[in-house]
C-alpha cells in the first residue's frame, strides 16, 4: 500500500500558468480565433499536464492489461473464457486490431498478464509478455467479492510500477484491456460510482442479444447487491465488483499522473478503471485525455460523471486500447498546432479588422 | 469543356462486389462482430472505391485552392482581403494550420492559385504553388453573378487536371480551400442545393458578431435573389453565386472520382464544392470521405444533402484541408484494420459460443 499512497499523495492537478501561457500563444496563431477547436483545448491541457510549453508526445505506448473473470461462470459473454489466454497470443503475434492501430500510430505496445487463467508462463519467460499475474481470474461477484482487499490494493500496484519503470522512455500512455467477461464487471463498478441503475449502464458487450443481456443485467443487480461495494472507495470497489485489470488501469493512471504524463483512457473497461483512480485521487483527472465514446451502453455516463469529453465517436467497442491509440494521432496532431504554426506577427498576416 | 463532360461520363460509382468481399474479411475478425464501427464501414468503402481488398493510401495529398471574392466589397468578413495573398506566403512558409496537420499524417501540400487579388506570379515561377488564376478574384455577388460560365467550366476541369497530373503519385487526395469571403459564396450555394433559407446555412465564418451576421445573411439573400441561380446545374450554381477554389474543388473530386481514388473533403467551404460536384455527377459521392463537422453553421445541412457522414466532431472551422489532414490517419487505419488483423481461423481464436 505505500506505493499506492506515496502516488496518491504526489498527484497535484493541472498547471494553470502553463495552460495560461499556451492560451495566449495559440490566441495568436494565424487563423481566426480558436478555429482548431479541440485541437487548441487539448494543446492547453497537454501544457498543464506536463508543465512545458512543448509537450513531449512522440514516445507513445499501449498497455493492454489482461485478466479473466469468475463472473464467466454465470454465461454473461457471448465468447468462452479462453479467448482471454488466445487474444494474448493474438497481441503477441501482432494480429490483433490493437496492433494494427498501434502500428498506425507508432505507438509500442505492452501486454501484461494480470490475472489470465491459462498459464502465459512461457510468454512471460521468452518476454513477450510482462506477468504480474495475481492469481488465475477473479471469483465470481455473483455470489461474493471479486478479490481480496490487498489483492485490489496490489492490481492497482501493479500498474503504478509499470508506469514508473516507463518513466525514462514513454511519454505518453495508452491504457488497454482483455478479459473475456469484464464488460460486467465494469458495468457493475460504473453503476455504483454513478448512482445508476445496472439496466441504464450495461450493454451488449460482445454482442449478446436482448434475452442474455436481461441476464447479464440481473447478474450484476446481484452482484452489488451482495457485495455492496462502497461508492467512494476505490480499492472496496475495485476488491468486491471489479478485476485484476481493471485495478492496474486505475494504476497506470494513478502512475502517469504522478509522472506529470498524459495518459490516454480507451472505452469502457478502461473507464471503469479511471473511476477507480479518480475515487483515490480526483486530482488524477487533469491527466487523462478521453480517446472515445465506446458504442458499450454506460460509457457516455461513465466520462460525464468524470468531466471528460471524448475525442473520437466511431461507434467502437472492441477494447484492447484501439480507441487510445486511434487518438494518439490527434494529441500529436494538438502538439504540432502548438508548436508548429506561426503567430500573426511572425508570419506578417494582417489581424482581423478593428471596427 | 470537353474534359469535364468526358471525366463526369467516365464516374462509375461504388464496386458493390469489392465492398461484399471486404465486408466478408471484416466479419471474421478477430473481435466480436464489427467492433470496430466506422472504421470498418470506411474499410468497405475504400474496397468500393479503389477495386481491391488492398486499398493503397500511403501517397497523401492536401491540395489547397486559394482565391479572393469581390463580395468582400460588402464587408462580410472580418479579415481585409491581402490575407488570402498573406495565408498564401504563410502555406509556402510551411507556418500555417495546414501544414502543421498535413505533416503530422505524413501528407504533402500542393497550393494553387485560383484567383488571388494580389500578383503570386514569382512563388509560381519559383515552383513554390501552381498557378491556375483565372482572374483576380471573383466578381461581387451581391450584385450580379461570380463568374462567367466559361469562368466556371474552366474553374472545375483545373482541379480534375491537378488530379490527373497526379494520379501517377498520389494515392488519396485531401481538399482544402483558403479565400477570405468564401463561407458567404459557399453558405449562398448551401442555401440553393438545400433549399433552406440563407439565415439557416450561414455562419460566423472567421467569426464575426451577431450584427455582422444579420449583414451577412442580408448580402446572401440579395446575392441569390440577384442572380436566381438554378440548384440542379452546378456549373450555373458556380458561376453565379461560387468562387474559383470552390469550383476547383469541385474538380478535385470529380478528377478524384473518374481515377477511382478517395478523395476526403475538409469542411464548408469543400463541402460547398462537393455540392457542385455532385450536381454534376451523382456518382462522385462514392468516392468522397467526409473529413469533419465542421463549427460553421450550414456544414451539417450540406453533409446530409450528400448523405455523408463525418468522421470527425472536434469543433474546428478553419478550412485549408486542415479537417482533411486530420482524417487522414483514420483512413490508414482502417485499412490497417482490414489489412493486418489476422481472423478467427488465421489466429486460431476460439469464436462466440453457440447457444
Amino acid at each position: 500500500m505505500r506505493l499506492l499512497t506515496d502516488t496518491i499523495n504526489n498527484i497535484t492537478g493541472r498547471d494553470e500558468s502553463f495552460r495560461a501561457a499556451a492560451t495566449s500563444r495559440l490566441d495568436g496563431l494565424t487563423m481566426p480565433h480558436w478555429a482548431l477547436g479541440r485541437l487548441m483545448d487539448l494543446a492547453v491541457d497537454l501544457c498543464g499536464m506536463t508543465r512545458t510549453m512543448r509537450p513531449r508526445v512522440e514516445r507513445k505506448m499501449v498497455v493492454v492489461f489482461a485478466s479473466d473473470h469468475g463472473v464467466c461462470a454465470e454465461r454473461v459473454s457471448l465468447y468462452p473464457q479462453e479467448v482471454t489466454a488466445q487474444m494474448v497470443h493474438n497481441f503477441v503475434n501482432g494480429g490483433a486490431g490493437i496492433n494494427a492501430l498501434a502500428r498506425r500510430a507508432g505507438a509500442d505496445i505492452r501486454v501484461v498478464d494480470m490475472g489470465v487463467a491459462e498459464s502465459l508462463e512461457s510468454l512471460a519467460t521468452e518476454g513477450k509478455i510482462l506477468s504480474r499475474k495475481i492469481r488465475p481470474g477473479t471469483s465470481n461477484i455473483a455470489v461474493g467479492p471479486a478479490m481480496k482487499l490487498d489483492e485490489a490494493a496490489l492490481a492497482v500496484e501493479a500498474g503504478i510500477e509499470i508506469a514508473n519503470a516507463l518513466s525514462e522512455s514513454i511519454d505518453i500512455f495508452g491504457t488497454g484491456d482483455m478479459g473475456i467477461g469484464n464488460t460486467t464487471a465494469s458495468a457493475a463498478i460504473v453503476s455504483v460510482v454513478t448512482g445508476l441503475a445496472p439496466r441504464e449502464v450495461t450493454g451488449t458487450g460482445t454482442g449478446i442479444d436482448q434475452a442474455q443481456l436481461q441476464h447479464k443485467i440481473s447478474v450484476i443487480e446481484r452482484a452489488v447487491a451482495i457485495n455492496a461495494p462502497e461508492p467512494a472507495d476505490g480499492l472496496d470497489l475495485l476488491a468486491k465488483v471489479g478485476g485484476f485489470e481493471i485495478g492496474a488501469i486505475a494504476g497506470l493512471i494513478l502512475g502517469a499522473a504522478r509522472l506529470r504524463r498524459p495518459v490516454i483512457v480507451d472505452g469502457f473497461i478502461s473507464t471503469a478503471g479511471a473511476l477507480i483512480a479518480a475515487t483515490l485521487s480526483p486530482s488524477c483527472r487533469d491527466f487523462i485525455i478521453a480517446a472515445h465514446k465506446s458504442a458499450e451502453r454506460g460509457h457516455a455516463a461513465a466520462l460525464r460523471r468524470l468531466g471528460l469529453e471524448p475525442l473520437l465517436d466511431l461507434n467502437m467497442r472492441l477494447g484492447e486500447g484501439t480507441g487510445a491509440a486511434l487518438a494518439m494521432n490527434l494529441v500529436e496532431a494538438a502538439v504540432g498546432v502548438l508548436t508548429e504554426v506561426a503567430t500573426f506577427t511572425e508570419a506578417g498576416v494582417s489581424r482581423a479588422d478593428e471596427r
